[in-house]
């Protein structure tokens, strides 16, 4: 397959992108570098059927080109920050719904039919069952970020329907793992390097939440692109458990082999549009014959591990 | 209460502009006269509590300033067409999702705290349970209109959350009535109008679908405004019935008094996502002692003396 990748030097892309050119596809790697890093890209580029696009989405003019004669587009291009939305509430709009629109339009334009999407779980907002299931009841959205996504998949479902594209959309849990660059192991490592007496936990420690390992995304996806066959489908990934806030800092604590005090800032949710429970169904992927390999604390100890063996990555960012 | 309405001289814009100042509210209608008509505000304009702004929601420099000191912001401005999404796929994005964008920052920029928004039954797809209740399980969406519509609910939930907004959503089935506009009551009373001999009918005429009278969709509006106090609720708002797309050409014809030869393109959609059956559950705004005075067939009557009253309206669209 051609295939074009966008946030192709992010996390989840530039991972995505080695697999593909390790199963013989070819692969366009597009990305503005706003977080991407040249770094995780290194080895994409030392092969002949990798070519980068350095382009912002929301720049028509430079996705346009990019995608012509594409197989496929996987689409993971994001602002991924759930946690400050409120912050800059016109982010999530741009980098993911009009660079999403951005996308669809130049896959019409240049009659490329089949998208996949990185969603999220937390379009589920604050779900009432557990595990959550991709058609749960109608949601209320409690972040900007969840609703931003909620908007790219409808797009894309309306193309499907009013274009004839095939739409194939994932709505993570956070992922984990090799190049992993955001988010509480991140944020949780770099502040016990700095000083492994104490840690500050957001919230009581109790916010229940699922974690999968990126290679287990990776291959997630695959399956659901190379067995799925529905002009539009929802899967959601996730491993089959859930844990505690706490029990994962336990984990990072015991990986690192210190025992700060913690310091808990206290209620249910960690931020404003916090999730306190997120713990989704994956029957769907699973049928398809995709089972994860690790587990949640698995995927903990190799994001400590990959973070400890690359402090460039921990203090790269503010 | 000081009420902004956008949208302020369209179809239902209007009507709740007449409702609002009748009942001694003060009110700012905001409106870029893309498709709203000068003539429906004349009786506003002659009140000196009404004030008209003009500008378009995609210029923030213009909703800004019209906000300020609100205590509610009804947001009836949008692409309210449905069939031609396909057309034109930036024109729902625009001024579905980026429209409202702009009217929640105007909002939060002002100290303005509670939102109105006219939703569409569109946003539940192709819908399972009939009649649908409002926590439906999560939809497909099969139109770029019903996509930008729920974007635009995600927008203002996430708002409700992040920003203590109230967000009171209404889910409107096709709404009949005074100051109709466009739709099929419209197109079919057009065409008989130029010729009564023969009328051409989308899909196989057995689509079943809700009206409501306008009336009856600016009274809700009211009940849910100043009797609802949830953070963040959504309304559908229609009757206890539906009829098909035949029945509903037998009453237009029956007003109108002739007998055309019915010319159905066949299929049982009128349009590509067109949904064959949309029939919504009622009992939340019910629940707030809100009922329909009208019966889909007496909206439809009502709309055909209306058009066939105001020739000028009927001819003045494409």
């Amino acid at each position: 397959m051609r295939v074009v990748v966008t946030g192709a030097a992010g996390f989840i892309g530039s991972n995505l992108v080695d697999h593909l050119l390790a199963s013989g596809h070819e692969v366009t790697g597009f990305d503005n570098f706003s977080t991407g890093q040249e770094s995780f890209l290194a080895a994409a580029q030392a092969q002949a059927r990798f070519r980068l696009v350095r382009g912002d989405l929301l720049d028509p003019a430079a996705i346009g080109p990019a995608v012509q004669g594409a197989d496929l587009v996987v689409h993971l291009a994001a602002n991924a920050d759930v946690r400050f939305g409120t912050d800059h509430p016109r982010r999530d709009l741009e980098q993911n719904v009009i660079a999403t629109h951005n996308v669809l339009e130049a896959m019409r334009e240049g009659g490329v039919k089949h998208i996949a999407f990185s969603s999220t779980g937390s379009v589920y907002g604050e779900a009432t069952v557990f595990p959550t299931p991709e058609d749960a009841t109608f949601p209320v959205q409690t972040s900007l970020y969840g609703a931003s996504k909620i908007a790219a998949e409808g797009l894309i479902s309306a193309y499907c329907e009013g274009f004839g594209f095939r739409g194939t959309v994932f709505r993570f849990v956070s992922i984990l793992g090799h190049r992993y660059t955001h988010g509480h192991v991140f944020d949780f490592c770099k502040s016990l390097r700095h000083d492994p007496t104490r840690l500050r936990v957001l919230g009581n420690g109790r916010q229940r939440k699922s974690y999968l390992d990126v290679s287990d995304c990776i291959a997630a996806i695959m399956t659901a692109i190379e067995k799925g066959d529905e002009k539009y489908a929802v899967y959601n990934l996730g491993t089959d458990e859930y844990c505690e806030v706490r029990d994962s800092v336990g984990w990072i604590c015991a990986r690192l082999g210190v025992t700060p005090a913690l310091d808990y800032t206290g209620g249910d949710r960690g931020w404003i549009g916090d999730n306190p429970f997120i713990f989704l169904a994956t029957a769907r992927i699973r049928a398809l014959g995709w089972t994860p390999r690790f587990s949640i604390r698995q995927g903990v100890e190799r994001t400590v591990d990959y973070l400890m063996a690359n402090p460039d990555i921990l203090e790269a960012r503010a």
